[in-house]
């Protein structure tokens, strides 16, 4: 059976990316997508949410926007990677999609608690506001949701600090609250998604696939991958958000290791570092594993598989 | 025309005097009353708000449950001062009204929403989780919302700590959420209620007024006397929260200054202190002021006028 | 008998006159003055410091210089207030005393230990660097100063942030050193030297002394008082410094209050401030005072008197 | 010519073999030894250091006892590594040598300041006050020391918390200064000592050597290795200290990576990390650089050389 997930985002290149690759492969349903201020702002990566709906041909799924700041800390978005519409590079289509009514954090708690307890798996790919806000106003929504697999931090890397990520230290709070409660967490930081770098051999794979959707990838890749060059020296970008749909969809795509993690609120060189725990064994009760090593090849199989079973969808 | 509020309130023995004060004064129309854990777990406020609206005769008042633990910390409640049920002493009768179904956080939103810009005056005397909530779900109300008038903090006086005052340490980050808004801020901290003072010859006006609620207020002050005498080693108790309340309904029951507050969240020995700037005149766009002295009699009077306008409620 | 102290200072206008005061008082001797860096660079203070002994006639009292910036931050220096020689208005002589080949840290330790246990007052007017650079080398001083009396700090007012004073702020950690050692100490801080305004009638007061280092201080307190008025908008300057040196003098100079204080190290807005415990009886082994209230009269009076003890001293 | 260190030390297990390195290898000379409060008491690590002459046949150089505590903090020790002598499992003679009459940090300076700029190599071994302390005190010797080598910290693993490594946390203001200075720091922390384990066959090398001091050190690891197995999970010992020994003999015994590194002092999670920037090449004014990837074999030879060269020391 299909893992249910709700999909928490601010597309954001890799987020498109993370989005079409859960819509297309046949062990994910897409049961909501929820919008979040983060690489721009709400207004910003809501109507790129939209309009990345229409290209991948998805309907019938919910979509609402949620928080237009984080918690406690000032707006900090991230032009310098994602350009100033947050989806720099391909020309973007008008959105044929609805805003759900209700606020993200709403459809969250709504989803969850309709569903049965452990349905629902949780996949945030930016800050998370939303995320931290839902469990705080419906605190019975962390024991009946299945899992929160995320994309952020980093037990060893950093790039919006020397040891913070950008999708944690935009709201370090909210990490907190999230880290910190009774769900099972598990972390896809940079330690794994440095991993899957778009190098030239995929960006062929992805070419070989001939479709609107395969190109539309292939342009978000080019503008990515020249500003992350500019901008953190890489060779290659790196794709993180769909690291962690590839996680839900098929665990062995990469080693975790079950290690505490929580969140530094406080340190003037380490605000928003996940700061996780390998001294010893995890003990019994750790609810929160990290993302060690991925296989590259299974990981852009997915996407590549993704995107042709998505196809040519009508402009 | 009277004022519109939402108490949002965690009763708590000075709550409870603050909720008969804005029932009984003709110049406060109470709108909305919201409870949050603070004094004691959000159950029990909530259920003690609810039977403190029986004793008070309040009906076709919307009673709603907010946030059962603060935004980031863990949850730290009173009973040294309040006892076990949050409001040990009286007698407390079941219950009458029924809570709303929404969520304080919803309800705070949708009255403010539904009411014109500048009608509702929310008045906080609990920790600030809901109303930060509120404000970070809705981000509308701050320009809608006509002042916050609050129990909390102390620029000189501290608690829960040497500088921190319990309603703001319990949830800092909240705090500092509501200070940091775009609302006007009016903080009736500790500078201000440690001089309301529930002396004898006050004790003697409240008797005199002879009714059930009168008698219900002698009992919250035999009891909560006692407790601020043993806790903090004071003669007479502080009754805080009706300060706030009183504010609303007569400026001129306190003077108050207008000077930059922010909370302080990374303090060692001063975690949720409200720091106050007063080393040159506030600036044009300062939006927080803080009570700095009382007309005691003014302010007891309120209280005895409002218990009287009560008059005998049936039980 | 004369009580014996070590004068650790910045000079700075208002240690300049506390200078004058520990010189012509007959009941303070002083064994030796130490220099830090503060008001300004250690190299000005301290050339400062012996312009204003020769000006004050001080000889045969050893000078060193300390620590040229603080234990762990950067150096902060105050030209707002004492101008860029840090003794800005009166010209300064050429100084005849040679400085002491010793670094005040091991002054300040060779007077300490070379003097009966119980006979050695420090008297800081500055950053606390050099004392808790001593103590530190020499932990055994603790034990045998007999009281550690300084300017710095605030209970209740700040000047180099809302909460915080300068000499306390520019080097937190030697401030968290110096409070928490087993001496006793007494803060005289801007609680009390607020207090100690240099008002026309003062002025007049030392005006009629009529001497050169009378005139001296007269021309400190003209450029001291401007600059006061411009930087934190004071009709009159506050004369810090020389308080400390009073309360050696004569503690019925001023009343204090005994209460646990503590130095404040990771505040985002709270840094350095002196913070004061005054919610219960201070404890029995409680090593803290703070001074509270001056008696302005009596204040004056010594140092107008100091003045016309050391009289016309030869150029 | 032989390099001239200064070796700053708290023996403890490590720190005796470090000593035994530097003594034996004929291209060190060790100028002075000075101790500091770390895994024992300042009282007990002087004691040991003495003994450990005395076992090494050292002579001739000048040791010092520095401060007792760290500068900020609270004392720490580590018996549960160290054991209640801070050097347990051999029997440990009486020292014949005599303390240097100055203080550790009086002889630092004097070592430094006595000695050609460029001359003088410090390598601490132990939480970093005495040499925080000498910089402080006599802010020349940064210009004039030709590179601080020390054992501490760790840019991916902690032992003292999460992320923090022992000798940096007990002082992390010390470490803080000495990091901040402007002389080059070469850190060789945890992720280079934890390849330095004490294993099966290292440990029948030393024995092969057969002399006393060699017995001294097969003592140590025994006793060592245990408390290491038990407190922290170890197969075999990591031994520290005597890595940054090594590097100053042949720094082809260690690759080293240049990057800022600095020290962590407000975090909850993080206090005391030693904070690495590896997201981009180290700027040209980059003065640190941390210890990568240890050649084992390399490293133990110098160890059984210098055991070898020491020889059959009288007792």
């Amino acid at each position: 059976m299909a893992r249910k997930i709700i999909l928490d985002c601010d597309p954001g290149h890799d987020d498109a990316i993370a989005m079409l690759l859960a819509h297309g492969n046949p062990d994910i349903e897409l049961v909501a997508v929820t919008t979040v201020v983060g690489n721009q702002t709400l207004e910003k990566v809501t109507r790129n949410a939209l309009s990345v709906a229409r290209i991948a041909g998805i309907t019938g799924v919910p979509f609402a926007a949620g928080c237009p700041r984080p918690l406690v800390r000032p707006i900090e978005i991230a032009p310098d990677i994602h350009g100033e519409s947050g989806l720099d590079g391909p020309v973007l289509p008008e959105p044929t999609l609805e805003l759900d009514r209700r606020h993200a954090v709403d459809l969250i708690i709504d989803t969850v608690m309709s569903h049965e307890p452990g349905e629902i798996t949780i996949v945030p790919t930016a800050g998370l506001t939303n995320i931290a806000m839902a469990v705080r106003k419906e605190p019975r929504i962390a024991s009946r949701v299945r899992e929160v697999v995320l994309m952020g931090g980093g037990y060893h890397e950093g790039n919006w600090s020397a040891v913070a990520e950008f999708n944690i230290k935009i709201d370090p709070e909210a990490a907190h609250i999230v880290f910190n409660e009774s769900w099972p967490v598990t972390m896809v930081g940079l330690d794994l998604t440095h991993q899957a770098l778009a190098t030239p051999a995929v960006v062929d794979k992805i070419a070989a696939v001939g479709t609107r959707p395969a190109k539309f990838v292939l342009e978000l890749l080019e503008f990515f991958g020249e500003m992350y060059e500019q901008a953190q020296g890489f060779e290659f970008p790196p794709v993180h958000d769909p690291c962690a749909v590839a996680y839900v969809i098929d665990p062995d795509v990469m080693t975790v290791r079950k290690a505490p993690v929580d969140i530094e609120l406080t340190g003037t060189l380490t605000l928003g570092m996940t700061v996780a725990d390998f001294r010893a064994p995890a003990p019994d009760d750790c609810n929160t594993q990290v993302a060690v090593k991925l296989d590259r090849e299974r990981f852009w199989n997915l996407v590549v598989d993704a995107l042709e079973r998505i196809g040519d969808v009508e402009a």
